[in-house]
């Protein structure tokens, strides 16, 4: 007799259990409410961050440089941490722009991405110095003259749409007609071009696509990429001193997923170098991730205000909801809803379960965290635990819909 | 030789064209533009809203009363001028009661529906006066206990979840289990509870869904609603002065999709009240809406800053997006993406067309606001306008993403 096992979560690890509470950096879920003050809130755990990095150390060959997008998670005190761990940081507006650099990391260890930026954002990136990643013919021709303006050589890579997509990304960021980068094809036009602007040339990035579990489309990605970027470089001024070449590195999110084999990713990349390194010796290649650096070393905990059966399914009703974290809602994106890891923070002990929903205050159907969950029996007051929340969390949400406050944020 | 034609949106007409500009409130777009002084904004037009409560007014019974559910459109002007029009208004905080209550708008006329009240929005709605629309028995038992303690008796309706739903509606809120309200089976027990508590009745709330199109269905659920409220009442401690049966009434915002037609929606809900009225003489209807009232009254407006084509696909990159207009790039609990109506605001004269794609500045290919339209050919600096944009724009929507500054707003 075979029965099917419905696909689980993987599991979580790095929230150890005390006294049936789940704790974040040592701290009990309960003190920790506490210590914030009022629900809902997002806590991140600084540990988590180090150790995420500390492991891609181990396993990433040594020369690849590792930048932190900061778009996954920008709450200041998360990238000022994430600075003092990685090579560099990536931008994705001038507002963003402003907190890379009160963390002191050096203009030159900043890059700008964006599809369409403003006048207004590439004079300001020009005048910090920062490194521009260019979109478009337009937008290589409006930063040389912002540079001329302010008597600055701006630092300029250019933002490659491949010629190959991303296999099995949960986000395809390149290949085919994309608002992203220029075609690959236009890219030696463009090499032309630049050479004969003031433009101080910084090298290519070329970004396939994110949210990838698997190594080896992650890894055929990365040798199509470098193989264009040693293509691309016979167009260039000089030897790109850079090639950017994404991330792509996922999360497990939900049921059925398996963590990213990084130790396989890591040898695989390390292989994959040397042919490169032949061609470009001094071009140094970077790896630039958001969500993988700090997506798991994030929490979202709300209150259970109310708990209701209607019809025969229990509700556990929060004090939360998709105005704070709209990808758990699974509107954000994704095809199919489902489930991201939720527990009963308070509850992690053994003890009796039972199916529930959990449902958020709002007034709408999509305020759904967890549809039909076998949780521990909670009751009003016990605090919900979303996983898998320290990236694309808080600033991904419609945080004003329905009037509510905005939650908190901790670093702990 | 027959040839398929593809479905076309529904006309807009209320942005008159003057000197090839759509005009907003009698003023040209440019000029609006030069007015709010950046890019991107909301406009909103107050004439449009006066217009759709007077065309309410003509068409449906006298005795109907409306009411403007503030979450389509919190903006406090907006809600201001809503309130002059308007015979009550629906919040679903305590932060949009502060708006309601800042208009001046009488206590008891202001409803407070929301599944998950906290204690803190409990005891603020209860020391304001208005009238909680109670969502369970415990919330009941909260409310009494907020009201003995602050020497006040709390106005309070209930909230039915409805043993039916609203057929072809784009969000269903009743029926089957939900979180929203008590089950119909469950009020009787709920009525007898009441009775024995200190709570001033004020009636019904049963809203079954909204965004439909539909009258026939609208019909066959404001039926089934009368009756409901009929039966029930019958278990109250006094008549119901009030049956709130919700709205439902839809905008066409995709390609194929009517306007509702709201003579005939009026019309068919005059046959429904003599036989209500006969049975419950001294309950006042009410209608409560949101979307119906302010979508069409507003437009998103954002400027092209780069036009790109990427393997023969032209992309227009706006300096607007997803965090200002989620709803619209189909991130917003649509199962297909489809494109809202968009045109080129200042080349509405007959011109040369190409089909072309609109995309915001956001690093994420879900930034999508128009996908392969057929506009006239534009250039960097025109403006690219989203209709039907006065509802679930702007707070619907997660400004905070990427850390691009939040749009401006502005009511003409």
């Amino acid at each position: 007799m075979t029965e099917k096992k419905k696909p689980q979560h993987a599991p979580i690890t790095g929230y150890p259990v005390v006294d049936g509470e789940i704790t974040l950096g040592g701290i009990k879920l309960s003190r920790l409410a506490n210590r914030v003050g009022s629900t809902p809130f997002f806590a991140y755990d600084r540990r988590l961050m180090t150790a995420r990095v500390e492991e891609m150390r181990k396993y990433l060959p040594k020369q690849v440089q590792l930048h932190y997008a900061m778009k996954a998670n920008p709450m200041p005190a998360v990238v000022h941490h994430m600075a003092s761990l990685v090579d560099g940081l990536d931008v994705a507006s001038s507002g963003e722009m402003a907190v890379a650099l009160d963390t002191g990391t050096s203009p030159e260890l900043i890059s700008f991405a964006g599809p369409a930026k403003t006048d207004q954002e590439l004079s300001q990136a020009v005048a910090a110095g920062v490194v521009l990643n260019m979109e478009s013919f337009g937008e290589m021709r409006r930063a040389a003259a912002f540079g001329e303006q302010q008597g600055i050589r701006p630092k300029a890579a250019i933002r490659v749409n491949p010629d190959f997509e991303l296999k099995s990304s949960g986000m395809k960021m390149g290949g085919g007609p994309k608002q992203f980068g220029v075609d690959a094809e236009q890219v030696p036009d463009m090499l032309k071009e630049f050479a004969a602007l003031d433009l101080d040339f910084q090298g290519f990035h070329i970004f396939s696509g994110s949210q990838n579990l698997r190594v080896d489309s992650i890894l055929e990605t990365q040798e199509k990429t470098l193989d264009l970027a040693i293509r691309l470089a016979g167009d260039a001024p000089c030897e790109p001193p850079t090639v950017n070449i994404g991330g792509g590195y996922g999360i497990p999110y939900f049921p059925g997923e398996e963590p990213l084999d990084l130790k396989a990713a890591g040898a695989g990349l390390g292989e994959l170098l040397p042919a490169f390194e032949e061609k470009l010796p001094n071009a140094e290649v970077v790896i630039e991730l958001g969500r993988f650096f700090v997506g798991e070393a994030g929490i979202y905990v709300s209150k259970i205000v109310d708990r209701k059966v209607s019809r025969g399914h229990t509700f556990l009703m929060t004090d939360g909801g998709l105005h704070h974290h709209l990808a758990a809602s699974g509107n954000f994106g994704q095809v199919i809803r489902k489930n991201y890891p939720v527990e009963i923070g308070n509850r992690m002990a053994a003890g009796e379960k039972e199916e529930a929903s959990v449902v958020g205050c709002l007034c709408t159907p999509l305020d759904l965290l967890g549809n039909k969950m076998e949780l521990p029996v909670a009751e009003i007051g016990d605090y919900v635990v979303l996983f898998q929340s320290g990236a694309y969390g808080l600033t991904a949400s419609p945080t004003a819909f329905l009037g509510h406050e905005a939650p908190k944020e901790i670093l702990v």
